[in-house]
C-alpha cells in the first residue's frame, strides 16, 4: 500500500532529487535523543501483548481526533480514574479504531499507523472496519513471535541511541537492569524534574520529602534543594543521561538575587504562594538548571507551551495526557532574556527549544538561535511533527538560523513499534525540502546530500552525544 | 476568458488529478448557510435594478481597496449619511471600479467577478475602462430578463439551502411571505442576536424594549431576559432557522453565578456600566446561547476578532460596512474555556468558530476543534476566502483536526449573484488541495473523490441540515 | 556557479513563465529609496581598501550566524569598545568567514555574496578553506582598479536613486560635498531622527542642546522643539531628501492634547520621566512627524518591531549592530489608530510600514493598507528579505492589498557592493511569484509584466520620486 515516493515533491524534477536524498538517508542509523518509550519494555524484553494498548490506548493523537468525532474514550480502552469499566477487549478498541479510521485522512497519525502495520508487521491490506479483525488478528499473532520482541526490534529498527524520559525522583531500576543485562542497546534517561520543580503540581511538596529521601540532602533549605537536584543530575549521568527536559507551561525565566530566591523558595516549599510565585520559581529554576547544565554538561531541552488539561472534566474522569492538552500563544523574546543574559553566550550550553506556537518560528526562534551560541532549535514538536508543519518549519527557520543551529529530529515516539514510522517521514520531508532548494538552485546537490545526512543523524549525534 | 484549468495547480499531475476531482464536485448543489442576501428580494422576486448597486456600491471588499486608491465612496455610489450627494448613475459607478480594476489583479474579488461577469452573464470581453459601458449595459439588459429573476437565478445555480442573517428583533417578514408564495426555494434565517446582546451599541437599550414588545416577556430581569431570547429563538426556529451566529469583537467566554448575571443584567440593562461590564456581558450570554443550543438543537456560529469602523470618521461619514473594519490578534484558548467546560464535551452541540487571525489555525483552532466534540471549524472567512488563505487554512488544520472536524464552505455573500464565483472557486481549491495530497501519495484518489464531496456538499449539510 | 535559472519556480511551466517576466525587469535601473550606504564612500570615490571590512565586519547577517556557530567576533574584525584587539588582517578575516562559509546554506547571505563575488568582481570557484586567500586577493585586485571605485560601480550597477539614511543632527556634508561634486550621481539623505525623538537614548538630552545649536531654536519649548524639527526636514528636503524614517521599538502612536504634550515633552526634555512617558512621548512623535509630512510631504517610514541590542553583554562589549537584535510580537491596529484617526484618510500622506513580525501580515497589515489611503507595505524586512519570506508576504499581502498598495523593493544595504545581489534576487522572486499566478490562470502573462515592472520599478519610483 505503501508507494515508494510518498511524502517527495510531486514534480518529477524535484521528486527525482528527493528520491537521491532519501536514499543517502534511508538506511542511516536511528538517533531517538527525545521520546517518552517506557525503558521497563527493554529491560523485560517481554513480547507485547496488546496491539490495542500499545497503539491506540496510549496514544494521545488517535485518541483525541475519535473523541472529537464522538467515540467515547471507554471505547478506546481508557479506564476512568474511578474504576468504570472500560473496553478490555483489544479486538474492540481495535474495531473503534478501524470505525473512524476515515477521520485520519490526510494526517501524520494515519501515515505512521499505516507505515507500523505494512514496514513493521507486514499487513497488506487498508484498515477498514471489513478489516479490523483480521489485520488486529495478524499483528497479535506476530507480536507473539521471538523476533518482535522489544530487542529484537530495537535491533531491527536500527536504533543506535535512544533516550527515554524519567522524572527527577525515578530511581532508573529499568536502566539498571537494562545495563546489567548485558545488552548492548544503547538506552539512556533524560532528567525531567518538573515534578519537584513546578510547585503547582499537587504532589510537589511530597515530591521535595522523597526527594530529600533520595539523596539525603535537606531540602528544607534553597542551597540543600539546588544540592539535591545536583545529585540527582549526576545519578542521571551515571545511568548515561546527555540531557535534561523541561515542560514548563511558558518559556519564563528568572534571574534573582540569592536573597530573593531563598526567600521564594521557602514560600513555595512550606509557607503561602502569592499570585506569580509558581511562575516565577520555575522561571528561576529554568535559570538554575542551565548554571547546572553548564557545570555537568547536560542538554537542556525546553519543551513549553501547553496548557495541559484544558479540558478539564475530562482530566478529572480519565487523568492526564488523553488529548486534552492545547497550545497557546508564547513569547520566547522576553522570557528567555534573563537566562540568555547569563548563559547566551556560553558555547558550551546547549538549550534546545521545542515550541507548540509557529508563529514564533521566523519573528523569535531562528533570530534567537542565529544569533546565541547556547540556543539550538528543536525539530517541529508535536501537531507540527507533519508534512506541512515540517515543511513550514524549514521554511520559516533556515534561512535566518541556517541548518547548524538544529539538532536533527526527534521521535518523540510513546511506543517503540511507532519510531520507525516517524523518522522515516522526517527523513522522506527532508529530502522533498531539500530537492526543492536543489532544483531552485539555491543549493548544489552534494551539499544537499551533506545536509539531509546531518538532518538524519548528525546534528542529533553532536547535540546530544558529543555535546561539548 | 476563464481558462477551464484557473486555480487548479500548475504542475501536471496535480492538475489532471484535480481536474478529475473538480469535476466530481462541479455540479453538485448549493449549500449556503451563512450569508448576508437580503430575503426581500427572493420574496419580492423582483429583476435587479441596477448593476452598479447590487455588485459594487454594496460589496465591502471592493470599496476598501477602491478607497485605499483615492476614489471616493461618493463615487462609487455610497450615499453620506447626512444626505450629501453621490453617484446615482451605476453606469458612472461602474466607470469608476473599471477605472481603477487593475487595482485588484491577484485577488479574490476579480476572480469572482471575473466568473460573474462571464458564467452568471455572458459577458465575453475583459472589464476595462474601454469596456466599460458596453459590459454595464450588457449586463443591465440581461437583468431585465425574465430568466434573471431572483428566483430563476436560485434555481439556475443550482441553490438547495440558503441561510440569510437577521437581527433578533427581525419580524421575518420576508421569510414568511416567502413560505407563504408557494415558491419552493429552501431559504431560512439565522439568528443573529447582537442587537439585544451587546451593550456597546447605542441602540441596546432601546432594543431591550422592542425585545420586551416583541416577545410579551419582561425584560427588567435577567430571567425575562433570557425567556425571550428563547422565544425568539423559537420563532426563528419555526421560520426554518438551524443557526445563530455571533458577530462579538472577541470569543471571550464566562460563566457566572447566576446571582452574579443578574446583577451584571442590572447594570447592563438599566444601570451604569463599569469598565468591562460589556465585554463580560458579551461573554456570559455567549454560555447563555450555547445552553440554550443544547436544548433547541441552533447551530452557533461565531464570528469574532474584528475591530469593527476602525476607521472612526469613515464610518461617522457613511456608517458601517463600508470597509473599515480591521482584524486583531485573537487568542481562543483562555476566551472559550468557560463555555468549554460546560459543554465542550457535549455531542449534541455544534459551536462553529471562524476566524480573522490565521495564526490561532496550527496553534489554537485545529488542537481544540480536533479534540472538543463540540467543536467545528469554519471555512477561511473574508480576506481568507481567497485561493491563498484557503490553501494554508487546509496546510495548517487538516493535520491536527482532520477533514471531519470542518463544516464545508460557506460563502459570505451578500448578493445572489455572487454565490455561484464562491462556490465554484471553494471547489477547485478543493480539488487542487486535495490532488496536492494524492500527488504525494498522502491519500488515495478514492479517498480524495469522497473528501472532494464532502467539503463541497456533505459537511455543509451535515452541520446545518441535518444537526443532532 | 551562478545558474541562470536560479530561485526561478522549478516546475517547467512555471519557470518558462518567470524567466520572460525576469528578463523584462532584469535590466532595469536600481532604484534603492531605503539602505544604510555611507554617502561618504561616493563623496570621495576612493577606492574600497578591505573587501572583509566592506563585506564581513559591516554584514550583521554574517557576524550573527558565525558568533551563533562559536566564532569570536574579535575573529570577524569587530573592535570591541574598550579597545582589546581585533582580527586586523582582512585576509584573517576572510578566512573566518570561509572556514564556517557552509554554516550559510540555505540561507539569503550566501545567495547574495556568492552573486556578489561572481557578478560583481568576476570570481569563478566557490569559497571554501582552501579557495579563501585565492578569492580574497582577487577581489582586493579588482577592488584597486578604477572601474571598482564606487562612482564607476555605482554606474556600473545601474543605480538610478539612492537615499541614505542620517540622523537629525547630521549636517549632510557627505551630500554637500556629492552635490558640489558635479557627478550626477542621484543620491539624497533619508531624516531619521531617533537621536532627539527617543528619550530612551543616553545622549537624548545632549542631541537636543545640538539641535538647538544647529537650528537656532529655543528646544526648551515644546512648540520650539516642533520647530527645530521643521527646520532640519526643511535642511534634509533642501539637500534632496523624500522620506524620513523612524526606527522606534513599537508602531506605537498618540494624539494628546496640546496642553498634554507640552506637560510630556518637559518632563522629558528636562524633568524626570515617568513609567510609560518615553513610549508615549515617541508615539507623540510619530504623529507630529506625519502632520509635517502632509505639510511638506516627506514619505513616513516606520521600521518598528525589533528588540535592539537584546543580548546586553555583547552589546556593553562591541556596541551596536553587532546581531544582538531580535524581532518581538507587534501590534498594528490598536498602535496605528490615533495617526490613523488623524491622517489615514489623507491621500497626499504616504505612510510606509516595515514588520519583522509576519504574523500581522494577513491580519492587520494587508487589511490596514487595502483600506487606508494614507498606508503602503514596504518590502519584507531584514529575516523576511529572502526567498521563502518573500514569498509568505506576497501570498499574504496581494490577495487583500492588491500590488497598487506596495512601493517596491527596498535592498537596506550597508555596502554599495551588496546592492544588484539584492536587487536581483528580488526581480528573480516577483518574477516567480507572478509566474505561479500565470500558470494557475489567476492572471494574465501581459498583466504580470506590467506588474513584475511595477514591483522593480514604478510603484518605488512614484512612492519615493513622484510623492504627491
Amino acid at each position: 500500500m505503501l508507494n515508494a515516493d510518498r511524502l517527495l515533491p510531486s514534480e518529477p524534477r524535484a521528486r527525482q532529487i528527493a528520491r537521491n536524498l532519501y536514499e543517502h538517508t534511508r538506511a542511516l542509523p536511528v538517533l531517538s535523543p527525545h521520546g517518552h518509550c517506557n525503558p521497563e519494555v527493554l529491560a523485560e524484553n517481554s513480547p507485547f501483548t496488546d496491539p490495542a494498548t500499545e497503539l491506540i490506548t496510549t496514544d494521545h493523537y488517535l485518541l483525541r481526533l475519535l473523541y472529537s468525532q464522538g467515540a467515547p474514550l471507554e471505547s478506546l480502552g481508557v479506564r476512568p480514574l474511578d474504576g468504570s469499566p472500560a473496553e478490555e477487549d483489544g479486538r474492540l478498541v481495535w474495531r473503534s479504531l478501524a470505525d473512524g479510521y476515515h477521520h485520519f485522512r490526510g494526517t501524520p497519525s494515519k501515515l505512521w499507523l499505516d507505515y507500523t502495520l505494512e514496514e513493521v508487521f507486514g499487513v497488506t491490506k487498508p484498515l477498514r472496519a471489513d478489516t479490523s479483525d483480521e489485520i488486529y488478528d495478524e499483528v497479535m499473532a506476530r507480536l507473539g513471535g521471538d523476533d518482535f520482541r522489544p530487542r529484537s526490534l530495537f535491533d531491527r529498527f536500527g536504533i543506535e541511541f535512544l533516550a527515554t524520559t524519567e522524572g527527577a525522583l525515578d530511581e532508573l531500576d529499568a536502566h539498571a537492569r537494562l545495563r546489567r543485562s548485558g545488552w548492548n542497546g544503547h538506552v539512556v534517561p533524560t532528567f525531567r524534574p518538573d515534578d519537584v520543580i513546578d510547585p503547582d503540581r499537587p504532589d510537589f511538596r511530597d515530591n521535595l520529602d522523597t526527594l530529600a529521601t533520595l539523596t539525603g540532602r535537606d531540602v528544607t533549605t534553597w542551597g540543600g534543594y539546588l544540592d539535591a537536584l545536583r545529585s540527582r543530575r549526576a545519578t542521571f549521568i551515571d545511568a548515561g543521561a546527555t540531557a535534561s527536559d523541561h515542560g514548563h507551561p511558558s518559556p519564563f525565566t528568572a534571574d534573582l538575587s540569592t536573597r530573593d530566591a531563598e526567600c521564594l523558595f521557602g514560600r513555595v516549599a512550606y509557607g503561602t504562594l502569592s499570585p506569580g510565585d509558581a511562575e516565577m520559581f520555575r522561571g528561576q529554576m529554568l535559570l538554575e538548571m542551565a548554571a547546572m547544565s553548564v557545570e555537568d554538561g547536560l542538554v537542556l531541552q525546553l519543551h513549553t507551551g501547553s496548557w495541559r488539561n484544558h479540558n478539564a472534566s475530562l482530566a478529572a474522569l480519565f487523568g492526564p495526557d488523553v488529548g486534552g492538552d492545547i497550545p497557546k500563544s508564547t513569547d520566547y523574546v522576553a522570557s528567555l532574556k534573563p537566562l540568555l543574559d547569563r548563559f547566551g553566550n556560553y558555547r558550551q550550553l546547549r538549550l534546545v527549544i521545542y515550541t507548540l506556537d509557529e508563529s514564533t518560528y521566523s519573528r523569535e526562534l531562528a533570530p534567537l538561535a542565529g544569533h546565541y551560541p547556547a540556543l539550538r532549535l528543536g525539530p517541529p514538536w508535536w501537531f507540527y511533527d507533519s508534512p506541512e508543519g515540517i515543511r513550514r518549519f524549514y521554511r520559516s527557520v533556515i534561512e535566518t538560523a541556517g541548518f547548524s543551529n538544529l539538532v536533527g529530529f526527534n521521535d518523540d515516539a510513546r511506543s517503540l513499534l511507532t519510531i520507525p514510522a516517524r523518522h522515516d517521514m522526517s527523513r522522506r520531508l527532508n529530502a522533498g525540502f531539500l530537492a526543492g532548494l536543489v532544483a531552485e538552485h539555491r543549493l548544489e546537490e552534494e551539499e544537499a546530500v551533506d545536509l539531509a545526512q546531518d538532518l538524519a543523524y548528525n546534528l542529533a549525534r553532536r547535540t546530544f552525544q558529543d555535546a561539548p
